[in-house]
This record gives C-alpha cells, sequence and structure tokens, in this order.
C-alpha cells in the first residue's frame, strides 16, 4: 500500500540475517517444486497487529506467495483462532516462517499490552499515548501496533513536534526563552510540549504560550491542580512510570494524555504459530 | 571494530526514523556551540549489553563525541552504577540519546534475562541456547547480548546448520533419506540436526547418523532415557517451552543443550537513563 | 554537523552523474601530484547559502580536501567578493569544482530571491513562508536556503503537518468532519491547517477548530476582514500568487504569514566561479 | 523503459523526503478506499518535458496508479491544455501529487527555455548545446528536458568527453603536450576539445590536432575569423554568456554549436496544476 | 526465485558499469519500438551454468523481455547448441546482450572445468570441493557453477565453518587449545577443520576433537597413510596445488574430498555468442 | 584517491559474502588484541596490479590497518618479490586476507597476460585495446588492469562510444543513415564506430563519415588492403579472436589499435600469497 522504503529496509535486514547464503535445510530437501498452504494461529488470546507487515515478508520473498488475512488489525481473538493463511512454493513458505512470525508476534504483543492499558481507561476522556522508547528500526510499525490495540501516538520522532526538558531550558535561559526561540524555528504547523515537574514550572510554561503541557512524575492530586489551574489554555500530559495499576488515577486527574513507555520497550510476543496444512 | 556493514544500516534506519529531517527542539535551542558531558546510569541491577553499540550511534551521529565504557560487556551491575559517560556537542549528545538508550535497554534486558537462566544451570555441564526467535533487523546483537549474559548461541541463521522437522521429512520421505539428502548437499562443516518428538524419531535420528538430536516437549524423565540411549553418538538439545521453573530440571536430564527462545522473545527493556552533567 | 544521510545520498547521485567512470580531462593531465588552492567569488551581488553543502562535496570526494569559508551563511555580499576557499590535491580541486558550485550557485540563487521578498516585508510583523515547490531530492537544503535568505519553513513535507484541501473536505463530507477525524489520528504536537477560498469556509474552519487558516487568492480587503473576524483564534497564512509586488499588499491586510512558491521554483543561479589561484 | 536506477534514486530522494513517515492528512482522512482521477492541465503556453518521469512516480508510490499520457514529449501546448491523466486510490494520488508536479514543471520549464533558444536559431544549421551546469541530482533528466526542447546535449559528465582548459594546459605545460598526453590515456571514442580565448591557442589547439575548439567568450567577428581559419579541421562551439539577444549574432559567425548553460541553470517552472476530476 | 539481495546488487554493479548514462547507439539507432528474438549459442563444448542469472539481468533491465531456457543448469552441450533464447524489445535486448553474457561465459567456464575434475574422480567416493579463491563479488554465482559441473561446495565464507590454520594456532598456544577455545564461541551446529602439513599435526588434530583434518600439500602416499592412522574419526580433505593431473592420485589415497582453487580462480570464459534472429 | 562508490560497493559486496555474520575462527582464537605485519609475496614473475585496491579491503575493513606498497602497479616482478606489508590487528589481517588476494590475484593475472601482448606489438605503432568482455561488476579494475599491463583502454561502457554493428545496420537500413542519425542524437565529444567486415562495408563507412572503422575477422592481407583505401580518414581497429600468435600480424597490417577480449575474460589468477611475519 504505497511505497514504504523504511519497512521494506528493515524487512530486508531480517530476511537476510536470517537466510545470508541460503536456507540449507529447504534448499537441500524441497528439491522438486510443492505447493504448501500454513495457517497462522493464536496460541494465546490476543489483539492482533502485523498482518500487513507478515504479508510483505512472503511477498518480498517470493512474489508468487499468497497472504490472505482471516482477521483484522486490532481484532481480538482467542485462543485456537486462526488468523491468516500463507500458500506458495515449499521452500519459500518454510523460508519465510521465522521472519514472518518474529514480526507478527511482537507486533501482537504490543498491541494487545496497550489494549490492556486502554480498557484500564475505558468511560474516561483520556487517551493513552505511546513514547519514543521504540524498538531501533522498528518505530513506524511498533507506532501502528499501538493504534492497533487502541492507543494513540505521540509525535513520531524529533522531527514532528517540540519537546522542552530541563536541559533545553539551561540552554535557553528560561522557559520563556525557550518556547520564543524554538517557535520562531519551526514550521508553523508544529506545537510545542514543555516538561513539567511542578506548579511554577507549568506558570511558566502557561505563560510562554506551551501548547502542551507535560505533567511529569506528578501525584494524581498534583496533576488534577495543575488541570484546573491551566483551565484548557494547554492540552495536558501524564507521564512518568504509569502502569495499569495508576493509569486510571492519571486519566481521573482530567489531563488530555497519558504516555506510557511500557508499551513498546516492555512488550513480549504474542504466542502464534504457523500450522503446516497441506502439501498440495 | 572491523566492517558491520548490516549494524551499521541497522542504526542508520534507528536514526532516520528517529531525526527524520531534524531534532527541532535542539536545532532551535542550541545554537550557540556547546560541549556537554552525560553519563548513563542504571536505575536497577542489571547485566550489561550494547555499550559498543551505543558508542556507534553516536560515532555515526557525529564523529566528534568521545564515548567512554565504565565498565564491560557482560558484567553484574547494581542500581546507581555508572556505565558510560558521553561527551561532546550538546546537539548531538541530545540528538542520539534516545536511539543509543533504546539499544542499550533492550540489549541489556536479554543479557540480564539470559543470566537468570545461566544462573540456574550452576554446577550443571548443560549449556544455554537462544533461538532465531529475535526481533527482526536485531538479530546479531540479540544473539551478543545473550553472549554477554552468559549464554551461547544456537545457529545464526538458515545458512549455517541443518534443521530437520516434521515438514521437511515428510517431504523426503524419512528422517534417514532426508539425514542423507542434507549432508549430499551442504558443505561439510555444517552440521546437522533433526527435531524428535519421541525415542522412535531419536532412534531414526541416530541411525541416519544426526550430529544433533533435539528433544522436543519432552518430559525430563524421558529426555534423561533418550540421553542415556544416545551414548554420545549424536549432542542433545532440550527444546521447547523451557523457563526459569523447568529449566534445571531439563538440563540435570543430561542434555548437552537447552534453547530458550524468551531470551530473546520475552525480555524487557533494562532501566537505564542518560544524565547530563554539566555543560561546559 | 551530524548524520545527514539524505544529503549525503545526493550529494553520491550528484557526484556519480558528473564523474562516472572518472574525470578524463583531469586524470590525464595531471599525473602528477599537485596541491592548489582555489577561491569561490560572487560575480554579482548575492546572498550566500550552502557554503557547507560545497565543502562536503569536497570532503566526500577526497577527505585530504581544505575548505575554509570566509563569509557566513545568509551573508549579503557584492559583486567580487570572495567566499571560501578549497586546497587540495588539483584532481580532486578540479573534479568536485562543478557539482560544488552547482549546489552553492542553486541556494544563493534562492537565498537571494527570498531576501527580496523578505525586504519587501520590512517593518511588518508578518513572516514569509516557503512551500513544498522544491526541486524533487533538494527539498531539505532549498528549505535551509530559504532561512538564510531570511524566511521561515512551511511544513517539510506532508509528515509534519495537516492541510486540508478541497478533495479532502469533499472526502470527511464537511470542514468540521475533516478536522474531527485528522484530530483523532494524527499526533498531539502536530497542527491542522485549513484551505478557504472564502468567508463561509473561513467560519467553519474557525468553528471545527483549526489551527491555522490559509486565505487562498482572496484580495488584501477581503483578507484583512477574514483576519479581523478571525481575532486570533487561528493563525492565519496568505497565498496564492503572491510575488514581489503583491506581497507588501497581503502582509499588511494582517496575516500571520504569506507563502511564496516562487522562492523555490522559480530562483535561478546565483553568479559564482571558483578561480584557481596558484598549483603549489 | 528499461533500468534508470539513478533516476528511481532521485525519485525514491523526493518521495521520502515530501512523504517521510506519512502523509496524515490523506491517510486521516482518507480511511475507505475511494479511486479518482485527476488532470494534468497546463496554466501556461509551455513545451511539455517529463511525462514518464510524472507517470515514473506515480508507479514506484503505487503500482495500482494508471498514468495516461495526452500529449508527447516536447510538445508545444497552449494554455489550459490537457497534459496526462492519472488514476488510482484518492490517497495515492494525492500524496504523489506534489512530487510528480514538481518534476513535470522543472523539466517542461527547461524544455519551455530551450525552445526559445532554438527558434532563435531558425534557419541556421548551427545548434544549441546544453552545459554540466544543471542541479545536482537531476543532470539526466534535464538533459533530457533540453532535448526536447529542441536543444543537443553536450558531455554527459566528466567521463564522456574531453575539455582542456586553462589550468589543465598549466599542467601539461602547452596545448600541444596537454591534448598528445590526453589522446594517450583516453578511449578511441571519445573526443578532445580545448577552451580557447583568442587566435592564438585556436592555432595551437588545432596544431595539436584537437577535436573541437571552444571559442569562449569572443565576439561573433572574431568567432567568424576563426571559423574562416580553421576551415573544418575541427568541429567550432561559441561558449560564454551567450543569451537570447545574443545567440544569433553567434550562430551566424558559422560556429557548429552554441552552449547556453542558462537552459538548465535559470529555468523556471513552468505552470502545471493536477485537478481532480471525480471521485468514483 | 526467492529473494537474493546480493546477486541483484551485482546485476545492478554489472548493468550500471556498462550501460552508465544510456547505450548511446541502441537509443540512437532504435528510435521506434521493435521486437526481437535472439538465441544464446554454444560456440564450443561447455558444461551449462548461468541460465538464470542471464535471465535475472535482462528481467531487471526489462521486465517485458521474456528469457526461455533450451536447456537444463549442469548440462552438457555440443558446439553449436542452441541454449536459450531472450525475446523482447531490440533496445533491452541488445543492451543487456554483453552484461548476460559476461556471466553465462564466465559460470559456465567453471561448470567445464569442474567437470573434467569431476571425470578424474569418476569410480571414487571421493568428492570435489570448490575453495574462497573466487572473483569478488561473485561468490555465490561461482560456487553455484562448480555445483553444476558436479563439484561441492566447501564453506561459504569465514561464517559457516571454522579452519584453524598456523596463524591461528600459534595465537591460540597449540591445536588442542585453538579446537577446545573455538568449540565454546560457535554455534554447535558448525563443524571445526584443522590444517595439517605432516604426521604430528594429524595426530593432536585428532587428539583435539578436529570435525574435520586438512592434508595440505602431502603426496599421496603420506596422505593414504594419514587416512589409515585417523580411521574415520574425522573428515579428511585433500588440499594444495592439485590439478587435473595429480587430482585422481590424491582421492585413491583414501581421503574424503580434494579441494581446488583452480575451479574459480583459473576457469576462463566458455564460448557463447547471442545471435540475433530476427526483427518482428 | 577521491569517491569511488562503484568499486566501494564491489568490495563492500565482496567482504559481505565472505565474512557474513563474522569470521567465527578468528573471532573465537583472537580474543586478546595482537599486532601482525604481513607480505604479500609473487609466487611466480608476474605483472602487479591492484595494490591500491587491495589496500582499499583493508581500509573498509578496519580503518587502522596499515597498507604499504613496496613496489608499483605495473611492475614486471620475478618470483618471490615482495610486493607489499600490511600491519594491524591480527583479526583483520586474517579476516581480510582473502578478499585482498582474490582481487590483487586476479588483477595482476589481467596484467600479466595483458604485458604478454603488448610485447607481441613491441616496435609497431599499434595499440593494444580491452573489451565490454570483463567480468561483471569489475568492468573498471580489470580495465585498471589492462593499463597497469600497457594496454590501452577501449570504451568504458555503452555510453562513452558509438559502435554500429549488423543490427543497428538493418534498423536504420543502412551505414550511411545509421551514421548520421547517431550523429544527430549523441554528444560532439563522442566517436562513432563502425563494424566491417568487407570492404564493401569499409567503404560505406568511410563514406559515411565514421571515425573509426573495425576490421572484423579479417586476414591481415585484407587489413592491409583496407588500411591502405582508408588513408587515415578513420582510425582502424582489427577484431576478432586475435591471439599472441596472431597478434603481431594483425598490428603489421597497419592498424592503429587491435583489440583482444582474451586479455579479461580468459586470464588466470596470478600466483600471489600472504605471509604472515611477526606476531607483536
Amino acid at each position: 500500500m504505497g511505497t514504504q522504503p523504511q519497512l521494506d529496509a528493515l524487512i530486508e535486514l531480517a530476511l537476510a540475517e536470517d537466510i545470508g547464503t541460503g536456507d540449507l535445510t529447504t534448499e537441500a530437501l524441497f528439491t522438486k517444486p510443492a505447493q504448501v498452504t500454513a495457517r497462522f494461529v493464536a496460541r494465546e488470546s490476543l489483539v492482533v497487529s502485523g498482518l500487513d507487515v507478515a504479508a510483505r515478508v512472503f511477498s518480498r520473498l517470493d512474489p508468487s506467495c499468497r497472504f490472505k488475512a482471516k482477521t483484522k488489525e486490532g481484532a481480538v481473538v482467542t485462543q485456537g483462532r486462526h488468523l491468516a493463511t500463507i500458500s506458495g512454493p515449499a521452500q519459500s513458505v518454510l523460508t519465510g516462517e521465522r521472519t514472518a512470525l518474529n514480526f507478527l508476534r511482537r507486533m501482537s504483543g504490543i498491541a494487545t499490552l496497550t489494549r490492556a492499558h486502554v480498557n484500564a481507561l475505558k468511560g474516561s476522556r483520556c487517551r493513552l499515548l505511546d513514547t519514543r522508547k521504540t524498538t531501533p528500526g522498528l518505530r513506524q510499525i511498533e507506532k501502528a501496533a499501538v493504534r492497533a490495540g487502541g492507543g494513540h501516538n505521540h509525535r513520531m520522532g524529533l522531527f514532528d513536534g517540540v519537546m522542552i526538558k530541563d536541559n533545553h531550558i539551561l540552554a535557553a535561559g528560561s522557559i520563556a526563552k525557550a518556547v520564543t526561540k524554538a517557535r520562531k524555528r519551526i514550521p508553523p504547523t508544529v506545537k510545542i510540549e514543555v516538561e513539567c515537574e511542578n506548579m511554577k514550572q507549568v506558570r511558566q510554561a502557561i505563560a510562554a504560550g506551551a501548547d502542551i503541557v507535560m505533567l511529569d512524575n506528578m501525584s494524581p492530586s498534583r496533576m488534577a491542580k495543575a488541570v484546573q489551574w491551566i483551565q484548557g489554555r494547554a492540552l495536558t500530559e501524564a507521564s512518568g512510570r504509569i502502569n495499569l495499576s495508576t493509569i486510571r488515577a492519571a486519566a481521573d486527574a482530567g489531563v488530555d494524555y497519558v504516555s506510557v513507555g511500557a508499551l513498546t520497550h516492555s512488550a513480549v510476543a504474542a504466542d502464534i504459530a504457523l500450522d503446516v496444512l497441506k502439501q498440495a
């Protein structure tokens, strides 16, 4: 679906590191052409993400493979559910199996963990955000997995949002100076967020015209106080070691967003397998 | 240390996805040249891995940065320990921070989890192996992290080892035919492993001259029986949903190796931060 | 100055297309090592831009070349002014000459044209913006040249700003629906601009909560009316066939920004030459 | 039509710099599949060039797009003329629009300027040549645009022709030595041109056996004298600040070629737009 | 047949170095579309190898070309035999001709030389191996040509086999220490070979548990003695300046393998031409 | 020596195919830093070529390696001659050894074979040319080796010379039409050669104004007749199965050039080894 040079570069790396000079086993044993069909199966309950990436792995490996999704990105499925089929030359299906699974399992693991956090926010108008704490090289697909799980994406990188922290404030002299200096240099389409650890900083950020105020490592009651004081003059984001036990309290403090690094840095692989059905 | 085109390609991807058209914040706020020194600090007990990768991130971002390791790959450190310093232009240090941390935290997370498994094997002559269930594109550095944690690497990919499974046996007609066919095609320097689920398959694998026999999803007592029957005619590997509770029993069954996919597919990031010390 | 993979890829393309299998002339005639120094000289009054790109051309061609800037990015210089020197092996200096000049002349041409527009805005608080009408592959350096000329950059591409136009409104059903839908999907750090051709659309955009309103192809008096009605509830941008004769009137209508595509799509090369001074 | 790795690399750069991590607007608003057809329309009289490049932009972005040219490379069209249609998924058409236009407008701008110069030569047997003063990375497509405009290409780069200038002569000792030395080293299929500023140099170049003599910055009458003296022993090229006012006089001096750098370094974009016709 | 990024990179290099900025001759002379069919013909007896590579050259150059093999990889053909046809646009067929032939001729040359060595081993159970003395960048296709000729591949590179030589032994202290140290570090699927120049080293290698013993530059009688002493405890490989005259004696000494560097470093091109049949 | 993206791409391919996921042997055995010096030694008489390429292999593998040439490109050396030294970390020197040797041996093999042909031309004014029958991807370094051996390069590829053959003539209608058509389209710096098999074609080529006439597969006496008839109106090249026995007769027929494909397609590796001198 369109050009995705970075994803393709990553798939290329992944196939190259696994296949190298060739899949010795299938090359030696599948010397006659044989077609197989295999099925991706959930071995536990999970939220699905990465079907299109798995499909792309096979289409780059061998364009004659046919991938057919049996469910949708973001679907909640139970153990035993059949997620997709892949059909094609036995050599290609077996050679691509591990790489496709490695993508699918990681992305579904992130989507599943995200959904747990989203569920904890049910009924609140607060939105869940991810962070830049993603696996190097997988930023875009991990952020897609967060969306599949029902979360929203914070900025994609350093280029589509300004985030002013301690060291930046030190360098500029004050929050006011930092916001003004940044506003001059950046495109008019990009907002400025200021990381605040206390009310004094919050007041300075609002006075400086920050678009978003991050309430960093504050207790829910202090956050509530800050949100009330701000009165909608800026968006608010709760951040800092928020987990499944504490996320609801943060949301109830009235912030617009909570951001959770663990969605991507502490997700574990969802259990998905590939079962070869039949050899034609 | 030598040419590492795949690692460099991954670092390039990781920097590109984070920096894109530029780090808006530091470019706007660090308009005057300023040198900083910052310190990587462990925020929990962990096994260190990835210092050289973090160093390479900065050297590719800006060759004038100086990275200095304060501990070694594989070291066990406690909370608060200072792992390395990075000095250089403030812009470069702050721009590279997240990417370097993302690498270092993931690799140290894997090394830490690996060490827990190695500890469970203490006193046994059995060795811990990783698998091919790694994050796509990060195979080599995740396997390096396993080594840092005290584990050993199974084959790097499909090219440096033969692994004969169900579908391969079906395609070849029998274990014997599969082993013979593979032996003819592969370099003499590469070994053949056969995945066995029961004693019948074990006997066939040994008869066929397999170099390594994988005992897949067997109970410790069945594994012990298999190992005794094999009598050193092949190496043995225990595999299949082995975890910290069950790994010792598997090892005590007498196998040469146990392999654990979770080392890489279910490791979570170790908690490491970068503290900017001073601005010169 | 940090990693710039896209710029380096462009320089590589530019050197490759010019040098191909080798610079026949210098390879044939400079068979003995010889050092030369050469001088970049302005042959007309201009605003300088691209010195660092010219330096990078030579450093990639031959790391032993030494480039020394004699003026700064954005400086206004008169005819005859000496902009920089390049010293190094005669072969390398002569081989890189044309590519370096092609970059420097185009960027300085853009900076010079931008400065003319900026001058027309003197005394106004309105800022000059560029557009996405840049030479393919040169987006970032052409936008750098606009900054050198005193202009500001609009969004860098499709990824760091939302711009809702006719076709998007048609697809979403209304301006209100389009803004709401976009707000849900995009990072909280990114703003939404709506292109408006009349007051009715302006009113809808403001009601929908647009961050920026583009006043497209309106007369100065209609723009003034729109700006007054908006009363600071959104930023305003004048756009559409604005040139050196009309830009001041647009600015005086009170808009925050005027954007001018011609800065990059209709700039001509500034006249700069490389004079070889001496052969050592 | 065949492999064009350099063009594809440039298109990839151009799409990447514009799309980056995604077209936020169309991704947010075109969430349901929709097909559109759009039309490239000339907004002024111009000479068409770059239709195949525009087609390639869309086919690389999304192979399901269909591009249909309605006129030919090099055609002279008047305002309002419909140049081509593009049909495909709305997302892809809108995402590729700007990049395709940026190519098409620049190339048509060059073709249009070239045609003006060619018209000035009508009735003369003298041919118009371009130079190496092209936009970095766009050499081949800008030279194709010159051909579309009716001009001819001088050498493509440093590798397919020898051009001996002052510094080369200095290095070799004399014109005679330079020509002899070059002849020995270069393929027999490549010619040698010598840049001459006066009759003395012309005489030396002819004596040395130069294949082409460049008459640099000479007045028409001095050129005429040189051409008569040469008597067909070499091809002749007039060069140096020739423009639309002076080109005919240069041609009438009898030279075989006139070369004009402005064709590529001072062309401005032709005015072409993309109108979305209907959404299916 | 699956993803082959290294082969494609090589083909890309080969086409780029030949075509550069364009095939001047065919572009100038085939201005009207014309379809041709051409035939690859053996001009001497040879063993065929490289048909799929030749096909890939054309499919990358122009996907509309149709390549049809008329014989199989490894076939022995006599002079005049028709090996394959290529049909497509005249421009593409003529432009790709030389590159396709250069691949096909080199690979067939290697296959032919290999077959001569294999014939010399007829009736022996000893197998012929290649080495790492291949043309840089062509490792995989030259090793494929060896297989087409009936030979077997030794390790593909430094990553899929351990080969302990003099300098390694010096570094480790002894053969025993070297083997033990290597065994600890490498994947369990990879074997260790020790290069031995005399019986003392052979005894040490066997004692150390080497998997393969290379008998380097030994006379047939000394090799026979070594093989008898080893008694199947390790595989044996004869190596060192073995040629068509001496290979049989080496094999008759009882070794499992003989390796011959000349298969790849001293093969000459097989004589194959492309005859254009007709122009449609 | 300047930018050589194609050579670097080839070296990268060559190192990658040999090293892959790592040099298992040296990584396992050289765990402590050790410096070595090694010497490239000629094991037979040969003409040296490729020292700079070998140096570049090591510098790309490990910039801390130091390569020191002990002789020059094109030198004739006898058996035992020391050609260069390489010093650096033992791991790097041993890992790069084979790749460096594979380049050096092939290039020296070509230079040696070329010199034999050049010697056969001694005293004649006829020059030896290579062809496009080079190893795919190695065109430029094989042509450099020909120069090292005393030969001259024919065109580098399809882009720097026109060569009109049978199929082109058929397509154009006649030799006259083909030459005229080509002349119109190509840069004025490039010459046109026509392949002629008989005097009739020679006469047509001269009449059409060909710059070079190739006398293809003609006997020396027919060539002599053609050369006399041409009387210097075009350069002449003898081509077609010319070897060491026949080259002198061809030259004595008076042609300006003889071209010999075997220089590159049938050269065998020169025997060069790397001897490790000492470990520091």
